[in-house]
């Protein structure tokens, strides 16, 4: 847990105005920088004390092997796991002949601060060294949104009592010493110095290396130049090695004098490329980015922001936390996404290397609704890079007996790297979560170009794994065994009722999608006859009811397992102190997946029946994992329950900001934050698209006096500003245009002449707000 | 696959006419010698060529890791696997100056029999060396059954045409190299040189190693000693090392002359002793067999067999193949548990490293029904060292948030050793296997002592673990849910049919018990209360029934699965071929499951019920373990349809002989050797014990002319003689006693005094005979 006093809240920034080593790994993920292609943890700039140092480069991986003690057909042998590349934020001082650390000497002051709209990490120092020199550092550290390749780094060391020799040696270092990654010794092996040198040059203010990994083969470039100010005499050199390049500049300065360097860095990498196409583009880059000046990577970054934050800002008035939160996390799913360009989201994005630099279903589930709403060209971008992977896909499909294509539950690359398949291979909802994300891209933006270039390939293929891996009973029922839901604490069941409607929309998504693209869906081989059988089976696909208890279980007879014994089992998360065999069989849930399903196929579901299954599920979920927060906060919204709603927001928004997890260490949680805003905008807004029209519902808790959100839909922008009593939809763009969005359950034309108003509608719970297990309440609730 | 022309028909012997290099791993495990506690394969006496070289010492193994890419909670850390201890049967043999290797020069003659009356593994080899020298060497071995530390071996070298001078090395050798047993580094260095040497030390004529293990930290010690003979003049010395030891002998030979060596082994370890002692032990072991005598202990042999086979001789006139099988198995299985003495007996015995040396349910629930009604003793032996680990199997209970005691999947010295949870610690039925072997052995030894020495703690704990891991319903119904049965191609299920009713039985046996011993109950807190709540779970467990199909589901809704596409998937076995995702969900059947329960829990089923069950599953069983043949073969005999019946015991008796799993090489199935037994007596003879009494329902197949065999039942043996007309029962012993036994439906009293003849009770089938999946037919029928 990371203390609630260490990040004063503050509208557009996340600042720590003091050091607090205790969570130094934590704080390296919050102030990560990254633009989707550079990931950079924020580290402090003379990299030591850190708690990990973090370079990354969107599916720069190595390959490793995975053990089994036990092996099965079909476990993929080899995993991925991203790589800790050349590190370039690394600016070392000495003052006189003293190092400049700050566990040495006084540290008078020292803030941080990342700012959401200029896009910068910056931070001061003011330093005494252990002989009494006192030395002012600002650094600023930006990772370009407008130029892909390109970070910089402003850094200013200013005297301040008396005379003091400055050296600042400014590096590319490769292989850094990490801390213990793994127990396996031959993934250590991989793990370490993981970079095998190919090339080193250097001039006199700056330096390239080339590296290239052993087993993946990718071919790596880190270059950096500077630009010195300093009022007096200064001397810059430059020295290279195979694993290092250090530009020195010696200077003196007297009390108030600065010395002001700008570093300019590229990284570029390619598994094709020759060594000097990929060494000249990183020149390139570097060039470029001098070209353009500090000033100007500044100016364009603020730009950039501002366009982002004028169609995606989420206004909360009453609750400044989670005002802080939501902007924080708009910002970390921006900078995990912006320049992605057709590679993958990680569930970390690039901050750290939890889950080994992954991505999961949480990209199509929580991290594209976000994107698809603000940042429709990021969100097209990952589905272009899901689309790429389909032959692996499909390859996987043929593995497992199956037809058409099966997604991998982790991936870096494409393949399958889940080792544990209950929680991995069988669970095949990531395809339909991969459809559905097809389906909201081209619902949202009227786009159907996406699907003709790459979305309908991806739709048929995962209709074709659906229709091979269920089944009609003798009675003509459709099943789907032997999978897993999102609950992973109930796994390789019958009927998961979130899986069946997802699988059902997927096939019927397919079947509309080549019904709209008959060319291309018959050169795939797509018959009328295939269509009707996808049809047929989304028609005929069972989802269980209890009668007896009047709620859905989450898979067949769910409801009629073992009650979990809260009581005595109050150590969380349970899965590291109960076995699966034991977890498996009781009605005990990690985190929403009935009411998943409720919220992405919400008209499968009658208002009393939400009532209900919210009431069942919220006694026997644990929140286990970060995903399930905000969807319990969208679903107790939308069945009334608008306080505990605002106390899951609350949770889903600080699971980084307070380390609910405790493994903030290893990286953000984007698909958390992502949460924080579909908490807001699908719980207190009310947002849907399962029918393919725009719903909206706003309705507030009374701790959140006005909320204002920016939503694209179509050519539009639309704005919603909701308070206690009613809600005014703005509509911008396409003058003259009108839309017609859902109100509740009414129809609602807007136009962009002028605002709409319109009363809140008010839900009256049809229960009482429901008990969570034992220490599970929401934070929320504990923080008041 | 082994060519049934490799090993004659022979009744009382294993006889392999000439060398046939390419199935040598297969034949060094069917000629394997063990009394239980020592094991050595049947690797030639020079010791090269050699499949794998083998010498084990009964629960002497060294500690692993076991690696997971992705673990869980209550996986288990290290694994244990059986290690080759210091090789004493090595005899290398100098014809002149030319070691005597069957690939050099020319093997005139070869032939190795192991001689199921004799008990001794006897070679001869006619040799020309590459200069032309023609020597003969016969070797007998044996591993003694009446001194268990003890094994001899006989060397006779003959010189042939002309005089050669012969040099024999009788040698110890520790640390062996062997093939690459792992692919993970971890592993294979704790298996490469798993012996730290000790102490060594040597006299003329003989030496004796001691080791230790580093993990486990076990010691053993293994000694040899000599008698030489020969016509002319020797010389004897020896030497040893720290992983060494020989005893060199020199001498002429004309021709017609002959050198015999007997060598004289000791082995013995402990975890316990000192060095001393254990130094000691192995050295009064050795002065007392050679106190003995090589025809001393050739005589003990033969009289302990001679005693063995007048008790559990099966005779099969009409099938020699069957026959010469059937002994085969009976003479294995009691080699791998004569003298195991508290120890494990594992699922190879000490015949090979296959399953890393691991014990699992296969002991108690197919070796010791054959030894409980053949060598009683070796069956309580066994059932003490189960008794010894329930300390280990209470905390592992502990460890799963149970009550009572989880006794290990598979283990060597009783702590959890597998590292798949789904066909692991999910197959709880272990338990109920192990209470049960308890109650067999109660009832058909009529010896309540082992009981009250150790049997009600067993039961006792296990009928806890199933109450705490069922669970009652809201209809009063008892289900025991996230289950896995000896199916595992259908795994973590509800209801499992074979696990609900071996629990009950477990539960009732448990209950019956404590009120056979209430002061021993009561002083493990066992109230009448537990004992009423384990009766009232036995009576509302759940057995599910599809009225529609007629027909048990092995498990909750398994007849509703999908069928498997037998069609296109006919390479076997499956599970090397498909992944467990698609598997699990299907209606196919890896080994008998539902068919295994009518088989110990008949009385639980109608004869119609077994009828149509055996209809069911043989058409969905692929017979993927070596368990399933055996358990096909007795209820196809119940259900009359005794020619596949006798197909499939066929199958069963050459799993090994005829290497039908591909894996002979790893060492024996004593599970399926046993079950050839089972497939003879209680399929052909009728033979079940469920309910308390013995009952009997001889009918044989038209292939097999009569068959007889013997059994031992309370303080009686009985001779039980069938031919297809009558059968004729003897009881010996107990002069002037009497037995009720049920012959059929029908009680009948047997006496002492004279055989019983009554006719034979023909079964008609109520239906045809079933098809098998393709290409799954069994053995018997495609060698007709």
């Amino acid at each position: 847990m990371i203390d609630d006093t260490v990040f004063p809240i503050e509208p557009w920034r996340l600042r720590e105005a003091s050091l607090n080593l205790d969570i130094l790994a934590q704080s390296e993920s919050l102030f990560a920088q990254s633009n989707g292609h550079i990931g950079f943890r924020g580290n402090l700039d003379e990299g030591e004390p850190h708690g990990q140092p973090g370079t990354y480069l969107n599916s720069f991986y190595e390959v490793r092997p995975l053990p089994y003690a036990e092996a099965g057909y079909g476990y993929p042998e080899d995993g991925q796991t991203v790589v800790n590349v050349t590190n370039g934020k690394l600016m070392r001082l000495l003052v006189d002949d003293e190092p400049f650390d700050v566990r040495y000497g006084s540290l008078h002051e020292h803030e941080r601060v990342l700012d959401f709209r200029s896009g910068t990490l910056k931070r001061t120092a003011l330093w005494e060294s252990p002989a009494g020199k006192r030395i002012k550092v600002i650094s600023t550290r930006l990772v370009s949104l407008t130029q892909r390749s390109v970070a910089a780094i402003e850094y200013v060391v200013e005297a301040q009592d008396e005379f003091v020799r400055v050296t600042v040696q400014s590096e590319l270092v490769a292989n850094e010493q990490l801390p213990q990654s793994s127990n396996d010794p031959r993934v250590a092996a991989v793990l370490d110095k993981p970079l095998d040198p190919v090339q080193h040059e250097n001039s006199d203010r700056g330096a390239i290396l080339l590296h290239r990994t052993r087993a993946s083969n990718l071919m790596m470039a880190a270059a950096m130049d500077h630009d010195v100010e300093v009022p007096g005499r200064v001397e810059v050199t430059t020295g290279s090695g195979m694993d290092w390049a250090t530009t020195t500049v010696i200077c003196g300065l007297r009390p108030g004098q600065r010395l002001r360097i700008v570093k300019y860095l590229a990284y570029g990498w390619s598994s094709l490329r020759s060594r000097p196409a990929l060494r000249d583009q990183a020149a390139a880059a570097l060039s470029s980015a001098r070209y353009t000046g500090w000033q100007g990577l500044l100016d364009a970054q603020r730009e950039y922001l501002d366009d982002f934050w004028d169609g995606a800002d989420v206004e909360v008035e009453g609750d400044n936390a989670i005002q802080q939160a939501v902007r924080f996390a708009l910002f970390q799913v921006l900078q995990a996404s912006a320049r992605a360009e057709r590679r993958a989201i990680p569930g970390k994005g690039l901050t750290g290397t939890g889950y080994d630099g992954h991505t999961f279903w949480d990209t199509e589930g929580f991290v594209l609704p976000l994107l698809t709403y603000t940042e429709p060209a990021a969100a097209a971008d990952a589905l272009r890079w899901r689309a790429s992977i389909l032959p692996m896909a499909k390859e996987r499909a043929a593995q497992l007996d199956l037809k058409g294509a099966a997604f991998p539950w982790r991936t870096i690359r494409g393949e399958e790297c889940s080792a544990y398949w209950p929680a991995g291979t069988a669970a095949f909802h990531v395809n339909a979560d991969i459809a559905m994300a097809f389906e909201r891209y081209r619902i949202v933006t009227g786009d159907d170009s996406l699907d003709a270039e790459c979305g309908l390939r991806v739709l048929v293929e995962t209709a074709r794994l659906w229709l091979s891996l269920g089944q009609h009973d003798r009675h003509g029922v459709w099943h789907i065994d032997g999978v897993t839901g999102p609950d992973e604490y109930t796994a390789v069941v019958r009927d998961n009722v979130f899986t069946n409607l997802m699988a059902a929309a997927n096939l019927r998504a397919a079947a509309n999608a080549c019904g709209r693209h008959v060319d291309a869906a018959a050169a795939m081989g797509v018959t009328s006859e295939e269509m009707a059988a996808w049809r047929d089976a989304a028609d005929a696909a069972h989802i269980p009811f209890d009668e007896e208890l009047g709620v859905h279980p989450q898979s067949e007879g769910f409801t009629t397992l073992r009650e979990w014994d809260f009581v005595d089992n109050t150590v969380y998360p349970l899965l590291l102190n109960e076995p699966y065999v034991r977890l498996y069989p009781a009605q005990v849930v990690k985190q929403a997946d009935l009411v998943l399903a409720m919220h992405w196929q919400g008209h499968a579901f009658t208002a009393e029946q939400k009532a209900r299954n919210v009431d069942y599920y919220e006694r026997r979920t644990t929140r286990d994992s970060s995903l399930s927060a905000c969807t319990q906060a969208v679903m107790c919204a939308e069945v009334g329950h608008l306080e505990l709603a605002h106390e899951y927001t609350y949770e889903a928004a600080m699971i980084d900001l307070r380390d609910l997890h405790h493994n903030t260490r290893d990286g953000l949680h984007m698909a958390s934050l992502a949460g924080a805003w579909a908490a807001l905008v699908a719980g207190f807004g009310g947002l849907r698209d399962d029918e393919g029209v725009l719903k909206l519902n706003p309705s507030l808790p009374s701790g959140i006096s006005r909320l204002r959100f920016r939503l694209r839909w179509r050519n539009f922008r639309l704005t919603v500003d909701v308070n206690h009593d009613d809600v005014t939809y703005t509509l911008r763009d396409g003058p003259d245009a009108c839309l017609m969005i859902r109100h509740g359950d009414e129809e609602l034309e807007l136009n962009s002449r002028q605002p709409t108003t319109v009363p809140v509608n008010r839900c009256e719970p049809l229960l009482a707000p429901p008990p969570q297990p034992p220490c599970r309440e929401p934070l929320g609730r504990r923080r008041m």
